[in-house]
This record gives structure tokens, C-alpha cells and sequence, in this order.
């Protein structure tokens, strides 16, 4: 019974940055039963044996914040301000949207994710039934939340399927699907209705995945409307007592990183839709040293323009230690900590991340033998530096696996890419 | 005679961003023969004609700045400041660097680099006798300089091999081979030792392949000793009367960038080893606001630690944007220039980076048909800002298929890995 995987340099983010040379990882149903050197496993009948020489073994990736159906307007509309890209672009698009539309670009997301080592990721979007189907379908652990607009009409409606939503899904797919709530931003749900989300959230007892101080314009409205900055006005309402997923913070003042950290709240750095969007460049490096939970994040295709994780680690290495100035600012290891086990605990998994007895199976193989990755120095400065998502060769959820040497099990390839791209077709009048 | 590509999507950089959805290209011998939509192409018999369905053609990329040969040092020192990175840890292994390690380090350079749709690209090292056979050996385009420090004992010795390098390769690989002179830096190379090198490239008629203003070390020391810019001090010694590639350029005056501009200099960008070193953000949007020539480079692995081009053309992209907080800083197409048509120009091949007849047929295929680059709304925006190398099919230079669905023709894979390995651990101690 279970799953052992053999041979395979092993990363285990629970003992700091060792390697394991010649490791064993063993499963039993959803979870690790052991991690050690050659031979240490316990010695049984294996339902499934891998061969992990010449491979990287350590955590699946974890995507903090995405809008997973969006990969239908990937390179739809890019090098555009902000406010024309959503007025005349994606909004326009949002607008005719379907449910079967976001199944199709969410499997898409899916399918995208685990092709480029992603096992868990956090959406928010709507139609998100769909979305869960389509978790639930591809294999992946997933924390979902329907987007909601405080001041548009339908924000009651929202709110109402939101709590429908987390009583379907919360826990369901064997626990891979968590949910939370999703007000969208400060700017778009006034206190009012901030303070409706919160307590919904405390009786349902989930988090709250909300986007936070992304843009300047957002702190200046905010500061004149409130007198506040948002994280200020958040926590002035509450928020920050629930678990929170606090997407961007990229214009954040010494007093927000200190309640940010303090309330350990679960910061979402995406770097490469703030330097793509013109946000700002997060202050990363003094938000871990004041102790704050930071993950990484892609967000929606359609404003970075794909899902690579492994990109993302090395967009935020690299923009930190130049923003900085410092080459030893967000050192390789810190990067894949934020991708993998922090970026778990930011979604409340906190089981997720670690390769460790009695954590979630998640695990991804990462070919080390290729040409980019020569010679083998240090792995996780490869991984971080200078692998690309081609290099993952298996991925395993929940001690399931979903891809194979680059084989997704799951999901049928060429179905999902004819599907979204009639879709585009009829969503952009082709 | 001759090569067809048929069925694929061309872009020819030639005509701005448009795309020939289902083009031909025919190549005779080493140059592009034609370029048009499906049947246009002359009727004959073809020696090999390549179905290009799903695939983007476009011009092989141009990587205008690397060590090609430090790929023996990837992922061996990171995170690290640069003067220790340097003295620590770089220089100590070039000292026990062999002749046949830079031939071994090339050869990897170049595998990696066919792999990710690089055809072209300039190189300065030592040992470059060595550099150069593997360049004819892996079939690639380069411009190649033997690195020299005029403040070193052997300066001398340096030029005199500079000399001959040049009349042995200037022109050499049916003409994929040129040369420059490669005086380090303005730091390592007084003016005296300027005079003389600027003076020998005159008549060896060699263009200067230089490191300019890449740190504010560099600007401060310049400033105090020559009361200067490092690109004030190179003109005043003439440097830019000759045909110049500057590597670098983060560090700019107004004056300096008009400088660049009016002499024409190729500037070769390196955003990641930029932002990796904590150089610094360039000023690339007012350099192209000025009319100068700006290609892209990798820098080399030791400090990136790949050579992907499609990676680097993302990053100089997003880095624009954030750093101007300007999305439409630096758009997709603009990007793609530097990396192809603009390259080559920085790089004084004024027949490379573009798909029109007369042209160096050097051609890339690239696979649009994958679930990160769905639904195909705008291709370029695909390339840039959703592509990764693995995504490259096929490589083709001077008419000749280096790369065929991911199979490199010209390089023995496994023994480049092995040799690698086998000599970066006698230089580490291994």
C-alpha cells in the first residue's frame, strides 16, 4: 500500500535548506508516513514505486493568489493602463461570461498549474461552482472564494452565494477544497458592507482573501475618503482577528507592516502582475524581517501572463535585491519558502508545504539533468535562478499523482485547449 | 535546394507586429530566400521542407552580452555581495580554469542556447581560441572578444592574443564567427591602455566589446579619478567613433544617454544579472526615447544563472514598467526588437535578427500549441510575457537545423553534461 519515491535528491523545507542526496519519501493515503535517506523507509508492498534519480523531490508549489478562470484572456490585452485595461478589456469580456467559461478556463488554470509544479493555489473569481468542479476534477488542493463587490447592485445576491458556496464545498474533493470569502478590495466594499463580510466569515467560520493596498491611487483615495491607509481602515474594522489572505500589499507604511505582521495575517506577493500593471514593488524584504507570513502569487493570466511559480520566485529575488540594492536581499531559500511552506500557512494549510510525517502527500519531481540546470552546484539556487516549469516531471496530490513524466493524468490535454479557445473566440466576437 | 517552412505563423520583425498567420519561408544556402504567405513561396524541389503548424516563426534570438564559459560556475555562488562573490569565490576558479574547460563551458553555453532559441551572441572570456571551436562545432552565430584588463601584468600578452584571435577567426564558420576587442571596463582599463586597444581594433578593423557604467561604484571611482562619467572618460579617448558594444549602461546621464544615441552605440541591456548583482535599474526607456540601439543580454551564468532570452526579455519588459510606473513602459514588440533585429544591429550584423530575403536565414520555431501559451489572442504577448524556452521547437542558422522538435543536431548532450560536471568538480574540489 502507499507510494514510495526513490533515489531523488530530497528537500524537505522542514530542516532549513539540507538535502537529502539519496532520499526516500513514503505515503499512506493523503498523507507522508516517512522522509530519510536510501533505505530508511519501512519495508512493504508498495502499491507504486517511482524512480526519482537524477530528480529534485521537495513540496508542490503554492500559488497564494490567482483568478484562475482568467487564462481565457491571457495576452488578450497587455501594455495598457490600468483603468483602460479593465474598462475596455476585461470588463467588456467579464460581462459575457458563462459558467461552462469559467469550468474551462479554471481546468485550463489547472492544468497550467500542474504542468509547471503548482499543487495548491488560492482563486478568487465567481461562477466558482465551476471553478470547485474543476478542482475537483484535476486533482489539485485549492481555497476558493467568490468575488465580492460591496457597491455593486449585486452584492447581496453575492454574499448569499458565497455562503451557499463555503457549505457545498468547504472540505469537500477529501479536503483538498477549503473556501473562504472574498470581498474584493477596500475600494470597492465600504465599511459597511466590510463589516457584513466579517461577520459572515466569523459564523462560517473561514478566512478572508481580499486585495490590499495594490496601488497608489488606492492609498490616496483611501486616505482621503478615510483618513486612513487600508490596512489601517481593515483593521480598524476587525479583519484582521479572522485568518486573512491579503493579496499585493505593495504600498505599505512601517504601521501596516507592523499590524500585518503582528496579526500574522497571510501576505500575497505577486511580482510579476505589479511590475507588469505598474503597481509598485512590495517591501518584501521589511515585511519578513518584521515577521509577517508572506507567500507568492501569480494573479489572473490575463495581467502576468502565465502561472510559473518557478518564474515568480525568481521575479521576487531579483526585484527585491534590486530594489534594495542589496545581492543578499530574498536569498534563494527564503524565495522557496515563500512558494511552498509559508505560502501554505498564508491559506491556513498548515499541513501543506512540508515534506514531513503526517503533512499532505504534495510532492513534485523536478528533473535536474537538463542542460540549464548543469552543473549541479546547489539545487535550490537552480531551482530559483535558473530552472524553468518544464523541468517538473511529476506531481503528486495528496499522495495522487497528476502528472507523470510530464503527462497530466487528470485532465485531457487537447479537450481543454479546443474548449477555451472556441470560448475566447465567442467571448472576443472572432 | 534550399529549406521551406510552410504552415507556420511568421513574423519577420520586418514589418513591424505583423504576423503572416499561415506563411512560408524558403532559405538557399545561408540566406532567406523569401518570405510570404502559404503558396507564395517558389516552386521547387526543396531539400527539406519543415511543417510549421501551431508554430510561430520568427528571427533567432540575439543575446548581445555573456561569458559563455562561466556556465561552469551556475548556481555556484549566489545571493552574495559582489566584491566577495568576486574575490571569494568567481576569481579563485578562473585561476584554475583549463583551456578545455572554456571549450566544455562554451559547448553547455551553447546547448543551453539553442535550446532557448538563441542564435546569436557575443562573448567575452579568455581561453577564446577554445570558445570559438565550440562555437563552430554547436553551428550558432557569435561575436567574440578575449576579455583584457590593462591594469594586470599581462596586459600585454592579451593584446598580442587579441591580435591573433582576430586573424584567426575574424570570418571564420562560413562567416558565423566575428570578433571584437574586450576591454573589461573603463575601471580595469586606464586610458592609456584604452588608447592603445582602440588604436589596434582601428586597424585590425574590429569593433569594442566593453562593461560601461554597470555600478555606482563605478560611476563614484570614474567620477573621482577623471572627474568623468565612464561614458564621458570612453568618448573623450574616441571609444565611440568605432563600432561599440556597451554592456550594461545602468548607470546614465542625460549626457551619457545622448552620447549613446548620437554615436550609435550598441548597448546591450542585461535586466536579471542587473538586478541579481543589485547593479541597478537601466535606463532603457529614455535610451530608446533618444533613438540608441538597445539589444538584450543574459550576462553570464555565474550571475543569472540561465541563458534564456525569452526570460530576459520578460524581465526587461516588467522592469521598465515597475521602475517608470508606466505599464505601458517597454510593450511586448519592443522587447522582441531588442531581442532580435536591434541585437544584431548592437552587435554590427545588420543581415541577422530579421526574416526577409537576404537575410542570414537564422529561424526559430516556436510551439504555440501549449496550455500556458492558450488561448492564442496575441502571439507576440505570448512570447514575452508567457513563453518559456522549452517552448522553442526548432533552430535553424545560416540555413542549417542546429535543433529539430527539441533534439539538438550538432551537440552530443550527454557528454557536455558529463564533461561539465566532471570539470566544475575538479575546479570546486570535489
Amino acid at each position: 500500500m502507499g507510494l514510495l519515491i526513490r533515489g531523488a535528491a530530497v528537500l524537505t523545507m522542514a530542516d532549513r535548506n539540507r538535502i537529502i542526496d539519496n532520499g526516500e519519501i513514503a505515503a499512506e493515503g493523503q498523507y507522508i508516513s516517512h522522509t530519510g535517506p536510501a533505505g530508511s523507509a519501512p519495508d512493504r508492498d508498495y502499491d507504486r514505486v517511482i524512480d526519482g534519480h537524477g530528480m529534485l523531490a521537495l513540496p508542490g508549489l503554492v500559488n497564494c493568489h490567482t483568478h484562475a478562470a482568467m487564462t481565457l484572456f491571457r495576452s488578450y490585452a497587455d501594455d495598457l493602463p490600468l483603468m483602460q485595461w479593465l474598462e475596455k478589456k476585461i470588463w467588456p469580456l467579464e460581462e459575457k461570461l458563462e459558467p461552462e467559461d469559467v469550468y474551462w478556463g479554471t481546468l485550463l488554470c489547472c492544468l497550467e498549474m500542474i504542468r509547471s509544479g503548482t499543487t495548491t493555489f488560492a482563486d478568487m473569481y465567481f461562477h466558482m461552482n465551476q471553478a470547485a468542479r474543476a478542482v475537483e476534477k484535476a486533482g489539485l488542493r485549492a481555497v476558493l472564494s467568490r468575488g465580492l463587490i460591496g457597491a455593486a447592485p449585486g452584492a447581496d445576491k453575492a454574499l448569499d452565494y458565497s455562503r451557499r458556496f463555503v457549505r457545498d464545498w468547504q472540505g469537500a474533493a477529501g479536503g483538498r477544497i477549503t473556501t473562504m470569502l472574498g470581498p474584493h478590495a477596500p475600494y470597492t466594499c465600504p465599511p459597511d458592507f466590510m463589516r457584513r463580510v466579517i461577520e459572515l466569515a466569523g459564523e462560517l467560520n473561514v478566512g478572508i482573501h481580499i486585495h490590499l493596498a495594490e496601488t497608489r491611487t488606492e492609498i490616496e483615495d483611501t486616505g482621503r475618503q478615510y483618513g486612513k491607509t487600508p490596512v489601517a481602515l481593515m483593521d480598524g474594522l476587525g479583519l484582521f482577528e479572522l485568518p486573512v489572505l491579503a493579496a499585493h500589499c505593495v504600498h505599505l507604511t512601517a504601521e501596516d507592516i507592523r499590524i500585518l505582521a503582528e496579526k500574522q495575517a497571510g501576505v500575497a506577493h505577486n511580482p510579476e502582475s505589479n511590475m507588469k500593471l505598474a503597481s509598485g514593488i512590495a517591501p518584501v524584504t521589511a515585511l519578513l524581517a518584521a515577521g509577517a507570513v508572506v507567500g507568492l502569487g501569480t494573479d489572473g493570466a490575463a495581467s502576468n501572463n502565465n502561472l510559473d511559480l518557478l518564474e515568480e520566485m525568481r521575479s521576487a529575488a531579483l526585484l527585491q535585491k534590486v530594489a534594495t540594492m542589496d545581492p543578499m536581499a530574498l536569498p534563494a531559500f527564503t524565495a522557496l519558502s515563500m512558494a511552498t511552506v509559508n505560502g501554505a500557512r498564508a491559506l491556513g494549510l498548515p499541513d501543506v508545504g512540508l515534506l514531513k510525517p503526517g503533512c499532505k502527500a504534495d510532492i513534485i519531481l523536478v528533473n535536474l539533468q537538463r542542460p540549464h540546470l548543469c552543473p549541479r552546484h546547489d539545487p535550490v539556487a537552480h531551482l530559483v535562478y535558473a530552472a524553468h516549469s518544464a523541468d517538473v516531471d511529476t506531481v503528486i496530490v495528496d499522495g495522487r499523482i497528476l502528472m507523470e513524466k510530464r503527462q497530466v493524468l487528470t485532465i485531457d490535454e487537447e479537450e481543454v485547449l479546443f474548449e477555451v479557445q472556441k470560448r475566447a473566440d465567442r467571448l472576443t466576437g472572432k
